[in-house]
């Protein structure tokens, strides 16, 4: 039988005499009896034996592969469009395009089984099976022309994989289905779970999208997906603009609260970035903005209620009650984005409080809830999240660290950018080392971390965090730091000189004051105190811990040992601090690429016990303790 | 205890130190252990055992009620309020108000379990089960007061009987609940099944319509619902302003195919008058537009695809696909009705072809699908819809009767209006009877198959609907009606007087020429061709027909003897033709009361088989033949 033949016999299966052969499939063994006029690929569909495909089925991506045991069928001209001709020797051949007339062995090959995706982003790797909650399905014009007297949705979902086939169509897409489904290049449709989200005219299954967000208070990264295959085309990211009202969530909670117009403008702002960003992808990623069918967020629920436009008048008050934990999905349009009107905008669940759905991302990308040790994920923000779990029990809290770890209220503190000290060593002086590799103009948060703990580690300050008069100093410090030591009257304006302009060319010298010293106590303290609260809660001590993932940036750039030193984090071996970078923005992907991953967010989320540390007497105990300095 | 210590204590119930008790429903006999705290509202509700509410099981509307076989708890306020001193003193007690704090034993009145409404329309009576899709549930302040740190959906959710907890809100209402659900009136919330389409600040749940509306092709009518009991408020209807483009739908089709601007002004003239039929039933009935949170609809397969705008290019040419043949609920705004944004309309399913989901609601309202029995329904009009069904098997078709039974193509037909001839009879002489007792103008359907079945009856006419000539009758005909025919040179201009101007004092003598007979055959023998057909597909013959429901206005007016001795229906027993009017409208109110009889709806319409008839050589023999007079 000539390659032409067996198309011809494809298209024309409806007018063959049905008998029944016998179909196995390996490596499973499993057996069917099936009628002589179906594909391989309709009976492995409907007996649940999955074949990969992007297309559908209709031999438009070449992805359903087989390999013949014995006696393949000769091999047809969409075969040689996809296989190799190792392969098409090998046996394998498109089970699309292959019909069961005789009995049949086939292997279906092992990644049909399984299409995994490797997450890797700055300490997170994990591999995930590419499930999306999006699919493309294309119909050639032969398929749908056999059954005219049909309904039209009728005859579309007909010819779809049972598994695949939609339950609902929007009136607006259904009213385009007369004419879509009757143009001679066939119909592609793209969906969304069971929902139809897009009828396009051709073979457009190849080329779908998504974009996974992590809006944070301070950055929103966008990352643009191929969710053909789940791999990350791009990024892009912008400073979120909404600092102009505050650095800190409080201060636009403020502004938004019992004040529809504040509201309105944060939510705007929030969705003027995020439509820059998907048009920045789109142009870098190369694709339309009308092929990305899926967007999922992350963010804290200061983030994800302006990006709702909830009303925040309470989440700002104590109790400081949200308006939903749970994840919901919405449409695009509803939320003014620059995307199709069915587009579902997929956000994560909330945990409770301010422990947003950042969080519940973190604590995905970072596995700190599948196995029976103990793991604890902190993010350092103006609001410290952090989460203490195993496979059994998970719980979390948000305790308000204020925003010196990110530059503010210190003397000389800035962002980490150009010309921000970014680490400090003190051994027989300071060494410094400043972004960009110019003069320093300030001190960043992971420096903040070394200066008081290498300050209190070569003996310039007490545990206390109180800095040492100079009578006091042990004959072991050495001149040069002695002299960088300046005593003033009042106590909190002794400060240390960092780096001397004359030493860096500099305009003016970076110091360190003792008032700067107090902040980052308060800040240290407020995240250990919470760390404490967990530790207490779950009944165990920091030895039970297994890991402690420091998420965000900050988590990223801070030196673990002076971490620990600082008594900002448990006091665990060195080896178990594990930065995990932006874990929040690969939890976001990975809901974007797997509703396996997606449901295990909602889990972990509903999970979750949130303990609620503003106004607890044992958590002003347990902050007064953190604020020292361990010995 | 008295009633305000029961009071108190019901609303303090958290604190209570919580035991079990053992709690049994009677008829049912069934008993569980329960935490102490919970009411025995709540208990019944987490159980499954039904008892009848309204506002939630907030003490708001009284329906509640279980009685106590012995020692009853004292009567609270509330019991006074709803309750009659004579079920006080029988034991009667609000289920809602009760807690369950020792062992009980209660009896669920039986009225708790089904609510039943009586639909009784011209013919078709039936009791069902009050299950409507819509629900309102009052949550008072104070039970949303207490859990203020949760996040607000989950509080709201939390506090709603199990069975109504809601899944889905959107996000309109969403941004509207932290403000609403902190009224001191308290928030009901409007379900659609289990999602929310409406929040309304205090206690609205007594407050609740439904619309349902049959969409014919020459009349549109709306029914208003009060949901809470199932009850007809009332009803409106108006004239389909679209027969301007034509009586029948295929004029209507041929305008709107192809023409995106003839499809939209059809849809357009269906929204506004749906529109101003909504406007009148608020009105005339009492309820607010805002206050109808569904609206169910019938129709036929034109005007299904209108009133969605679909596309109807293709239902107007062989072999007529229609777009969709399930049933889809859509939103007002999606279609334009001046209800709120969120409110469901669900559009009953079709069947194929033309036979669309008014056929469905006949069926489902006639029930002629629940027994061995074989049923037939049959709406006479421009097409003829028919179906023949028992419980196992449901076969459909629709036959082109053409619009002479609706008065046109008739030299003086009418429509069913004031001055039209509704019925005669031709016994020594012609009797006729006038709508309003006027002076007649001319001929309506109901008439027309008076007329034929009369005229062979009194040998006027051979069984091929041929007038005798004068010389051909026999010598009974006496010289009254003999008068009465003129015989012309053309046959087809020969006539009947019926209605001399000079005994009625009308203008014109109304007469009934040869061609009119021939207009006649034509319509009754589509309609008697198609039943042919199905009861041909069913393999039985007319003696095995139970029932032979003749749905529409004119299915009502007609005179069941000359139905059946015109052959406009199969040949049964007089006793077997049941007149069942709007039947169809029945089936749109059955839907809208009941989400069992909508289930019901969608299944008859899955398991109708469609025949096709235009285009067989089957159906054109059998048509010959049914334009015949039966002996």
């Amino acid at each position: 039988m000539s390659a032409q033949d067996r198309s011809d016999n494809t298209s024309a299966k409806a007018d063959v005499q049905q008998g029944t052969v016998k179909v196995s499939f390996q490596p499973s063994g499993r057996q069917f009896n099936v009628v002589q006029s179906d594909t391989l690929f309709e009976i492995a569909a409907e007996a649940g034996v999955t074949v990969d495909t992007v297309c559908g089925g209709n031999g438009g991506c070449g992805k359903c592969k087989v390999q013949f045991e014995a006696d393949p069928p000769a091999a047809c001209s969409l075969d040689y469009m996809h296989l190799s001709g190792a392969e098409i020797g090998a046996g394998y051949r498109l089970s699309c395009q292959v019909t069961a007339n005789k009995d049949m062995v086939v292997r279906v090959p092992e990644s049909g089984d399984k299409a995994t995706v490797q997450m890797l982003h700055h300490g997170v790797e994990r591999d995930v099976e590419l499930q999306p909650n999006i699919k493309k399905v294309f119909i050639p014009y032969q398929d749908v022309r056999s059954h005219e007297h049909e309904a039209d949705w009728d005859r579309i979902r007909m010819k779809m994989p049972r598994k695949l086939r939609p339950v609902h169509i929007p009136l607006a897409l259904l009213r385009q289905l007369p004419a879509l489904s009757r143009l001679p290049e066939g119909l592609t449709l793209a969906l969304a779970g069971r929902d139809v989200i897009g009828l396009e005219p051709g073979n457009t299954a190849h080329r779908q999208f998504g974009v996974a967000f992590d809006i944070g208070s301070t950055t929103i990264v966008g990352f643009l997906i191929d969710l053909s295959d789940g791999s990350e085309v791009t990024s892009a990211s912008a400073v979120n603009r909404q600092s102009v009202y505050g650095d800190d969530v409080i201060g636009r909670l403020s502004r938004s609260q019992r004040n529809p117009e504040g509201l309105e403008k944060l939510h705007g702002m929030l969705i003027g970035q995020i439509n820059t960003i998907l048009a920045e992808l789109s142009r870098s990623g190369d694709a339309g903005l009308d092929e990305i069918y899926e967007v999922t967020v992350v963010g804290n629920m200061a983030m994800h209620h302006f990006l709702l436009k909830l009303d925040s008048t309470f989440l700002g008050l104590a109790p400081y009650a949200p308006v939903i934990r749970e994840s919901i999905t919405v449409t695009a349009s509803e939320l003014g984005l620059s995307l199709g009107e069915n587009i579902p905008v997929f956000v994560l669940p909330n945990i409770a409080g301010f422990v947003g759905s950042d969080t519940v991302a973190v604590m995905l990308a970072a596995e700190t809830t599948i196995s029976n040790s103990y793991r604890m994920a902190i993010d350092v923000g103006t609001n410290g999240e952090m989460a203490l779990s195993n496979r059994r029990r998970i719980i979390a809290c948000s305790a308000p660290a204020g925003p010196a770890l990110e530059g503010a209220r210190i003397k000389m503190g800035m962002r980490a950018a150009e010309g921000a000290i970014d680490h400090v060593k003190i051994d027989e002086d300071v060494k410094i080392t400043v972004i960009g590799e110019v003069p320093p103009v300030g001190i960043c948060g992971s420096a903040l971390i070394d200066i008081v703990a290498e300050l209190v580690n070569c003996g310039l300050m007490h545990h206390s965090g109180a800095f040492k008069r100079h009578d006091e100093l042990e004959k072991e410090v050495n001149s040069a730091l002695r002299e960088r030591l300046i005593e003033a009257e009042k106590r909190k304006d002794t400060y240390f000189i960092l780096a001397r302009a004359v030493d860096t060319g500099a305009e003016n010298d970076i110091i360190f004051s003792q008032a700067d010293v107090r902040e980052c106590q308060l800040a240290k303290g407020a995240i250990r105190a919470g760390t404490m609260m967990l530790i207490d809660a779950m009944g165990i001590t920091d030895d039970d811990l297994e890991e402690v993932c420091l998420a965000g940036a900050f988590g990223n750039f801070i030196d673990a040992q002076n971490a620990l030193r600082a008594g900002l984090t448990p006091q665990v071996g060195l080896g178990k601090i594990r930065p995990v970078g932006n874990a929040a923005g690969v939890g976001a992907k990975l809901a974007l690429v797997s509703v396996v991953e997606r449901r295990r967010a909602i889990r972990i989320a509903q999970k979750t016990e949130h303990i609620q540390l503003s106004g607890s007497p044992e958590f002003q105990k347990a902050f007064t303790h953190a604020m020292q300095f361990p010995n």
